[in-house]
């Protein structure tokens, strides 16, 4: 049986590394239906969140199989435990990403306004982050998760610029508050977005080195 | 070492629990300091999250080492996985009461406005559901997680018609925009505790009876 385990994580690290592909390409896909009001792309990515669903209870029923019949310990044990908290921000990520989507189908409704100025880059910035802590992950690298939970602090400055700009869009458009709101809602998906990319890489730092890096992170300003 | 597996499974259950009272006890007063503007009670709120985050790094370091010492199986692997998880949502739910008791802070600067109709409704019902779920998970009790899960929609509608009454207030009084998108995110929140309440039911359906129960809610409407 021991002889088994390596090839049973090596398993485990590709399917949690697929859901992690699905994840990334539903937030792209999400914020390339929000900047083009393709509606069409938007529903994809509803539709196909269903996937994500399903590969999240194939890797928590991989991570149980692991458990029972080859009794990790020290840095297996630690692996696999890290893949379960993974797998399951991942699919809560893949929900954001749905949200987004259904977000996009109100936005279509709007009149045409301009994003505001830092939306693509908050965009950008949130969906690198995701996309680098499975890197980090996949490859065991402490020193590009510590750069992922160093670029949240970027998005969350990034969101609050947003949603001045937001309050000012309404104050002076009120008949715009509604659609604002909805855009507003976007911004705070992605912030949740690069916050969950950040519990990922803590999470690849806690493993590699079995330090406690959560709750240095900064929090949310008054 | 087998025969001192149910000892561990116990003190483990015993750590959950308590953890799941400082949360409760953090959104009981987060709550009580909006409704009273008391933001004394709000800054004991924001303090005393340090000791939430300590107890996550306790509970994790106790499943791991129940994992490699005590290599349980079957029904006790499902609690100890269940644990984990759970865990994890505890902390985040810990985090949001903090930020509500940041929003105190910023809300009781605001001129005084009254709350919109289902506000203290919709706050009690997310706290009732973050008990009954632990509830559950101590008794092992789905009829009770069920209970919690279909709690969420409703959760969900009080969500949106207060949403709806801050655009309102908002179009009638463009001044009071950055107040009002405060509360929204009080409310917010607040529909974020009740989710992970629903997360934690899930957990203890799936560990009671096997059932995968996540991914049949209702998600977000368009």
């Amino acid at each position: 049986m021991a002889k088994q385990l390596p090839r049973q994580i090596e398993g485990l690290k590709q399917k949690i590394l697929f859901v992690g592909t699905l994840v990334e390409e539903a937030i792209a896909k999400a914020i390339s239906a929000l900047i083009n009001r393709d509606r069409n792309l938007a529903n994809t990515v509803i539709e196909e969140d269903a996937e994500i669903d399903r590969m999240e209870v194939d890797v928590e029923e991989e991570v149980l199989k692991i458990l029972a019949l080859y009794q990790p310990v020290a840095a297996d044990l630690r692996f696999v435990v890290a893949v379960l908290k993974i797998n399951n921000d991942l699919e809560r990520m893949g929900d954001l990403a749905k949200n987004i989507a259904k977000r996009v189908m109100f936005l279509s409704n709007c009149e045409r306004f301009d994003l505001p100025v830092d939306f693509r880059g908050m965009a950008t910035r949130a969906q690198s982050m995701v996309k680098e802590s499975l890197d980090a992950l996949v490859n065991s690298d402490p020193v590009l998760a510590r750069k992922v939970r160093d670029s949240d602090d970027e998005v969350d400055a990034l969101r609050r610029i947003i949603e001045k700009q937001i309050e000012e869009q309404i104050a002076a458009h009120p008949d715009r508050t509604e659609c604002m709101m909805r855009l507003g809602s976007v911004s705070r998906h992605l912030e949740r977005l690069a916050d969950m990319a950040t519990n990922i890489a803590e999470d690849v730092i806690y493993m590699v080195e079995g330090e406690i890096v959560r709750h240095h992170r900064t929090t949310e300003p008054m």
